[in-house]
């Protein structure tokens, strides 16, 4: 039987998109999903194998309901990660004209990336906000408030609609970045080009606290490629930083620093090590590298043996 | 002539209650805009004599909108911030029953904190998206496509609905910070209970960079309240921070940190210091004290003189 | 048969009298040693129990031999510290007068503590050099060069001298500190009040290395209590650190940092964990107690196993 | 008339040696000093112009009573520093044998060095400690209760003595660097390659002390080429610390870390910024450069003057 993964839908997304380009879609059913929460929950209940959803993005920066689905509730490991540019189109009908367009719907963040065409092109147009790109899309039929939609060109052939045009994002460089996530048990093991995200829960009123995490890092050389304060949904000002950096898990200063980090956190919650996208490899120091770290181990039990 | 001040619309929004509870609203005229970038722009163009905008709430974290357009174009200045509790109803127009909802538009912000209510009392609602919580509650008239709107209660007034469900949010305790911006010069000098904002953008590739930035925080006794880190919306992994901290830009310890940040940083954009909202007041220790500056100061002209 | 304990000698000095206030000299035979080298060179022959040496004074600062003796060579272990008030007093043959006194031999560093006395009580007199105070007393007869020896009170009886003066240091409060080194295998279990001695060898042309140093502490919360930075006889400019610091190599929190100590230095030496002469008792913050280390540790283990 | 200098004498010791190799030196009357106290008073004193006194050596490190006598009383300021090879000779009368040497003396640092020397050539030879190797030298005379000095073969000249053996030291490479010290007000302005030295005093059982000292050098990006704790001379445990720096005190870097450390110091000694003895120059990042201090001042101006 084959393998089952869901991706925040409906057909046509940049996450379908993305996960058409990883190997683990061969030979797979992909199930859409109406949401991040639904995507992972499937996960969860184990009626699919995995699921892709988006993290971050070139222009909004990250997900929140991404990061908050995985930091709360039964535990999930990211296995891999992806990331594709982001190129809009605009899609109507057969037979639309850009004279026939009064309304356009489209998700809130593309419509944010898209500002400077439309108001170069469409300039008295009026934009409806749609619960995604590709749903914007979907239910783009004679009944629709809308004539056209901006989204995926890719989603044009999903849906029997035309691209009247094509990159329209104001940013060509606009990238996302999605994360396939399964139950804890199939990661792969360390690869030398490794990312680790975790989500870290603070101790009240505690002025000094971020100081103290990087510390953690830094005393054991890891890199940070991204660190977000997140609020804990309990009251302003209460936050917890959800964090990715170079390692993986079964590397020693990886654990080293997490121990550290699961001694001064409130809750430390890990969320998976996964090769990176972009095999990028910033060399590991000397005095952190796994040998250092055996052979330290080594020298203190010397120690305390001789005693 | 009154004065006129700009908030995030339409009418009904959280946005304008906060403005409503602020002394500047007293005698003014209140313009709703239609976007935040719409808001500021207003302020730029000098048609408003300031702004009303959210900048971060207790669920769904900082708004990225309001950090990004505060850090790129004219420079504008945060003069002072306000916290109200956010409170969800459902408004429908008179006569209308529960039975007879089944679609419900809000803002997808709004949807999220409402969930569980929503599943426990309304399971089978249909959610459409709107451009805002008072949009919801605008449109909602004969030809609109759905039934209810959860917005403030504030907007029933405003359009002629009724409040068929109060208190309808997930989290009791939510809150929303709004900023109210002008253009530079028009700030109050340091109450000794306040808050500095500023965008602080980074040198490519620099992993340390962030330990160097809490440092120079550190060094002069500067407490954080809040810090993300923002897409520059060049390329994935480009980074700015958005930071909130405690002090005021005339106080001698914040003038040096800003001066090393300015020093480390490719960019530091400085977006106002102000009042806190909840008046909290961390003590500032002896040594970062204005005088401690001051007396160091004449030592060290008094050692170089001597030379 | 007795244990035998060398002791910086000869007879009279006061390393003598700390050693005799310590419960390893009861019924144990003491030995004066004519130097700190022969003093560790006996124990590390084994021709002694133990020795005590002086490593530190309140006026002086550490003794440079003691810590590069214990730097260099066969490994040995502090096992035991103590501390004495140090008072000079004026010895001299029976039936000298003040008048008669022309000339006085003591320690340099005695000397030292002694000018303000010296310039009042005796401006004229001329000081000679001795090897240590005691030995001044001890060579102190008929034929002797001089008619004075600063040293211990406690010397006079050894070589049946009368004390003309007592108290004649500049500085009443004056200390100095032992301690008490024997080969690895006899130290005694942590006692909740211990300190650790170190000597840490940098890799060449390190700026930030003590900087480094300090964090490893610091990340484990370990406070130090003396940080030396000492010549490694090789080139003017190259260092090693002599620290001390509180806790015990077999807590959790002093292996880690040991561990990390010897990733980053060009070499560690263990100098030994022993309990604080003082007795004083800093509180070890929860989020280093062995207790979250042992909680880290399982964590760790659970995650890296559901893998 | 001509200028005086002191120096630490008698006559023939290393440290007249290291002056006679300063331009200072060049036409001036040198005169010796009976130890470091005499010589620096004779400064404050204004009976010479200045004085060369020992600072550092590379085997005992450093030299206490210099940093001692620096750190209290009347302000003096370095305005160089020279270093020179060690190099010991066996000095005798004219017609000494090896064979007719039962007792040397010299001074005891002195003797550290040169034990392997005396333990081969020697074996059986009586050290008798002297105030100063010259002093050893000078002293040898027929009623010397010794036959041989061992001190700096430069001495033999001025004594009418012989160099039995030159080179006795165990290490080849041993250096001693001394410092002129002048009254305030004729240091020479920053060459570009220059050193400063303070002492710094901690407020009592303060922990974090030493990490706060470094904190306030690193975020100036200034490199430490030395730092030793001292004791106050109060009680066991209370210390400062002497340290060199890179930099001199004109620079806008070290201005601001010297006012750093005056605020959180109980004290702070500044005893002089001097071009290096070495003329090494390490690069000074372009983020601490005076032009970026000058630039970042202009920055802060603007943004308070517009407010």
């Amino acid at each position: 039987m084959s393998e089952k993964y869901a991706y925040l839908g409906p057909r046509g997304t940049f996450t379908e998109a993305a996960l058409l380009e990883m190997p683990q879609s061969i030979g797979a059913e992909l199930i859409p999903a109406g949401s991040v929460h639904q995507a992972l929950e499937a996960v969860r209940l184990g009626s699919v194998t995995g699921a892709l959803v988006p993290i971050e993005n070139s222009v909004e920066g990250s997900v929140p309901t991404t990061l908050d689905e995985l930091s709360h509730g039964q535990a999930l490991e990211i296995v891999a990660e992806v990331a594709i540019p982001v190129s809009f189109g605009l899609l109507v009908r057969p037979g639309t004209q850009m004279s026939d367009i009064k309304r356009v719907a489209t998700h809130p963040h593309a419509h944010a990336q898209c500002l400077e065409w439309l108001h170069a092109n469409l300039p008295e147009v009026h934009v409806l906000p749609a619960m995604s790109t590709a749903a914007a899309a979907a239910e783009l039929d004679d009944d629709a408030p809308y004539q056209a939609a901006i989204c995926s060109t890719a989603a044009a052939a999903h849906y029997n609609l035309e691209i009247l045009a094509d990159n329209i994002g104001d940013n060509e460089a606009a990238w996302t970045r999605f994360i396939l996530v399964r139950t804890p048990g199939h990661a792969i093991p360390s690869t030398g080009s490794d990312k680790t995200t975790v989500s870290l829960f603070m101790h009240e009123d505690h002025p000094g606290a971020l100081m103290e995490i990087l510390t953690e890092f830094a005393v054991r050389g890891i890199n940070l490629t991204r660190i977000e304060s997140r609020p804990t949904k309990k009251q302003l000002g209460d936050y917890f930083f959800s964090v990715d950096f170079e390692g993986h898990i079964d590397e020693e200063r990886v654990g080293e620093a997490m121990k550290g980090l699961h001694r001064i956190c409130a809750d430390v919650k890990f969320l998976g090590s996964y090769p990176r996208h972009d095999g990028k490899f910033s060399p590991v120091k000397s005095a952190v590298k796994d040998s250092a770290f055996v052979e330290a181990d080594e020298w203190l039990s010397g120690i305390r043996k001789r005693r």
